[in-house]
């Protein structure tokens, strides 16, 4: 077991949270019309937000389309260091999507792993395996792979019927079954479809799942604990990103890193609470 | 018909040629050892290699994670400015393999389109329509789909057979019928499957095919042509990045940009060749 993995297991067990972080520095939270002077707003907002969340997270989750998108990649740079130097217990997970040819997908593993530093990130499988393996090998990293993703429009591809499967559980029946030799590999499992939870929980084991979807997509927190668990209890790494960052948002003064905080607590108390029930 | 077709077009039929030339400065290009003095090697490297092939090339294709991979984003975006500076005819496109849901989908087409301001990027389909979207919106610019790879891992999702259709199958109607409301849509087709390029080409009319795996991936030439032409003649983006690059390198002395040149046209004259025996 991987680096990655230690790390999350550890941190599961040692505070019971399975909240994940999303950090996600949309241009609207940054309020830079308002603090002209700031320098480095990128990396200011996403080491106020790490702070004010950190003891309530599992893992932290960089959204890199808000830094690439604005040109803020030394702020990404410098954020995700911040983390895992005042957070080392903290896995960090970059979520870019990656995904392409051999040659071509070890310079985006180079990108993730040796550049931005992160403990993991997120890949697209529709180019296949010899794609993942390129992420794969850097055995000590996690490699989170989109399975069933959460945007209203993801059935039209994923939930396609080849054969006895659905395209998505032809996905996970490959990550567990064919792709994961150096047991790295993780899913991405949108909390707005708690049968295809059941489905590829039954396929995969104790195979981690990056659950994106709750608070502001409206997935159901219940079903996705009650469907997701693995047999230990664990196996979830639940993302909420805008609903955390959006408490701290308002029009009218500063970003409010308070309301954050209590944001962050509320998340992982509530899916502390429903985990209790269910277990 | 947006900007990119617009140029495509034009220069498809001012110059004969349907060669697209891969802009890809893998590190071991660059030479870096031998000119530490190079302040901006990933920029030089990319003019030179653009002045020596323009007067080939149907378009320029920059591959993003050369850039990424090494935290060279400011050498792209200067590299993309020179090509459509001084080439204002060529249209470029930006090789990133982007997918995410819609806000986020969003961040990434400021990035391709604002950001770096090229004319088309590629798009991963796998999250489906709504993400296809965000990037589509951009009417002037071009948006190229994910269809048929031409890596060797490839078949594992996209050759499978879901209903009438295989995957791929599924991503060319969806893109021809559902996807394509600003006319702005276009296809990866690899090389290296003549079967998908006559399938797909019955499906999708003219609309323009970006295809990879000719040179190092030992594509054939005449097989592309031949199944993927579209009525009028054209429809093809050919691309060769390493066939081109590779010819410039040893290990002796410097870059030869003059071999890199006729590399460019080499393929050029043999792909305008190959294309009149067929017609």
């Amino acid at each position: 077991m991987g680096r990655f993995y230690q790390k999350l297991n550890n941190r599961w067990k040692s505070t019971g949270s399975l909240l994940c972080v999303g950090l996600d520095p949309y241009p609207e939270y940054l309020l830079i019309e308002k603090n002209p002077k700031l320098e480095y707003p990128y990396l200011d907002f996403s080491r106020e937000m790490i702070d004010s969340t950190a003891q309530f997270a599992c893992a932290f989750k960089f959204q890199f389309a808000c830094f690439g998108g604005r040109g803020m990649e030394e702020d990404l740079e410098q954020a995700v260091s911040y983390a895992r130097a005042n957070y080392p217990d903290i896995p960090v997970i970059l979520d870019s999507k990656r995904g392409d040819i051999g040659s071509t997908a070890a310079e985006y593993a180079e990108e993730a792993f040796m550049r931005y530093g992160v403990d993991a990130l997120t890949v697209n499988p529709y180019l296949g395996g010899d794609c993942i393996e390129a992420f794969a090998g850097y055995s000590d990293c996690g490699v989170i792979i989109l399975c069933r993703t959460s945007n209203p429009g993801s059935a039209e591809l994923q939930e396609l019927q080849c054969g006895d499967l659905m395209l998505y559980e032809h996905v996970a029946h490959l990550a567990a079954n064919k792709w994961n030799k150096n047991n790295n590999i993780s899913l991405v499992m949108g909390a707005t479809h708690s049968e295809a939870l059941t489905r590829v929980r039954a396929m995969v084991g104790d195979m981690p799942f990056l659950v994106p979807g709750i608070g502001a997509q409206g997935g159901n927190l219940e079903a996705v604990l009650k469907h997701g668990l693995d047999e230990s209890g664990y196996g979830l790494m639940i993302n909420v990103s805008r609903g955390i960052a959006e408490a701290g948002w308002n029009e009218e003064q500063d970003f409010d890193f308070l309301a954050v905080h209590d944001a962050a607590k509320y998340y992982s108390d509530v899916i502390k609470a429903t985990r209790s029930e269910i277990l």
